[in-house]
């Protein structure tokens, strides 16, 4: 079976892990979200990705969710010590290396999908990580404080605000010119299967939609999507801040109305958002928290069954 | 009074830590050796320009007379991880922050010489240090060995084959066509005396000699060596192998020579070199081991006592 997963950070990645659990032999494509990408001191950082990468290559720090395990700091300790800006996003030297490397192939002319493949040599995550654009596209945040109204790099808005300030907008720079990077449209045109993780629905699984050519490549297939939110709340996170600037109540109906039909055919909700219903959309509810890997494969395993049920396949 | 010291590496930080406690009141103004810069990992390391930098701002490793201080290798163990080359060349978590800081500035257009004065705001070296040139300028070493006659780059053939293989010449790319970095020939020209301290004298004060109208600027000046020479061997380092490598004796005698008059006018060579003489060049012998900063002080003083001498000035 072949299975296209678009995914953003830290939900999306537990998901996939509890999805190889549950489809040992499927072949899954990760669609990966590159839209809170940021270049810091110089050096590309890609943190969905790379929390994709590490959280399924046995690197990622298990509590936090993003970053490495057994990570230290002597070089944000010493960038600070110069002074340099900015001193709110926590890299970890471990992490560096990853984005010295990123950034040494991007320099050198490579693509951003061909170092995501290079730096997966190392990681084999068992599945086929792709960035959804090798084109620079940025998500920016509306925000109004002392300063004025301005937009500010999503990072900065969700790393050092924390979400803080309300967003007035959601901007993704640059995704009206992207084109999918090679492999993306391949690989859900032969998809059997195209899986919404528990993602942010805006700045992961929604940007990765707007990438031109995506959201046509997927009419016809069969999609079904895990909500992110739970009784009227994101499970992590702060996708109540994001879905609130961009006008859409935080709900398990209202996240699967931002999809929609004729995108979505199938739609995993929590047990306690069992009234959820949108017409074309086949609903089902289960308990959705992935407090370990054995229940995000449960999850992982009951949104294939959902999958198989539409497409009239018995198992 | 104003001194100017053309300096390498570690031999040449020492000095200068000596020379530091010797006059206090001077006004003393490093000129960088940058012909052993190298990128590695696409960021720009200026080995010598860091270790004047760390040894005089009190980051050094004191014992190995390079690097930091209390450093770690998270960084460096993660790039090999990821199979990245080179893998000889050992950068320290807190040394990869100097190499980013340094790097994002030159990216954003910064010379090099703004570059090192920007870090020196943090470590304040108590010398104005200057890189010879802000041009790219790199010394390579012609070889032989079972992949043929061959240039590599200085720190392959220095760090990585621990000068064991002969150098058969001794090439600075870019030198020809380099500029002074600003500053450079006005803080000769201010200069009351220009010391050599015990720098390599071909890879080291040689290289910054052959930057196109530094040789020049000091003619008429009090120039004052110190000998990196005791007794036919190099104090530390490899010395040996970079003079036989331009058909220059290891001897505190040919190095004399090799800088010559009317460049020199004065030389301290060790107690058991005390036989050296050159024509036009006053020659002084004493203990010239910089076993602690006290020796090394002491040195800087004989350098500077010799260079009164020298001018006719009495103390």
């Amino acid at each position: 079976m072949r299975i296209v997963a678009l995914a953003g950070g830290i939900g999306g990645a537990r998901f996939l892990r509890g999805l190889k659990l549950a489809a040992p032999d499927a072949e899954i494509t990760v669609i990966g979200n590159t839209g809170d990408d940021i270049i810091l001191f110089g050096l590309q950082v890609c943190p969905d990705l790379d929390t994709v990468m590490y959280t399924l290559g046995g690197g990622i720090h298990e509590e936090q969710g993003w970053g490495r395990a057994g990570e230290t700091f002597a070089v944000k300790e010493e960038l600070a010590a110069y002074g340099v800006e900015p001193q709110w996003f926590g890299l970890g030297d471990r992490d560096f290396a990853t984005h010295i490397v990123r950034t040494q192939m991007l320099n050198a002319g490579y693509p951003l999908s061909a170092v995501t493949e290079a730096l997966c040599h190392r990681w084999r995550p068992g599945v086929r990580l792709i960035p959804m654009t090798d084109d620079r596209v940025e998500t920016h945040v509306v925000i109004e404080d002392d300063r004025g109204r301005r937009a500010v790099h999503f990072q900065e808005w969700w790393v050092r605000l924390r979400a803080g300030v309300p967003a007035q907008d959601i901007v993704l720079v640059g995704a009206d010119d992207a084109k999918p990077a090679p492999g993306v449209l391949d690989a859900i045109a032969e998809a059997d299967v195209v899986l919404l993780p528990p993602s942010n629905p805006v700045v992961s699984v929604g940007t990765i939609l707007r990438i031109p050519g995506i959201r046509e490549a997927l009419t016809g297939k069969t999609v079904v999507g895990v909500s992110p939110i739970i009784g009227g709340a994101p499970v992590r996170g702060m996708a109540d801040a994001c879905l609130t600037a961009i006008g859409v109540e935080t709900s398990a109906q209202a996240v699967a109305e931002l999809y929609g039909s004729p995108l979505l055919d199938g739609w995993l909700v929590a047990e306690e958002d069992a009234g959820v219903s949108v017409e074309g959309v086949v609903t089902r509810a289960r308990p959705l928290l992935m407090t370990d890997e054995r229940a995000a494969a449960d999850i992982a395993r009951a949104a294939l069954d959902l999958a198989d049920e539409i497409r009239g396949v018995t198992a």
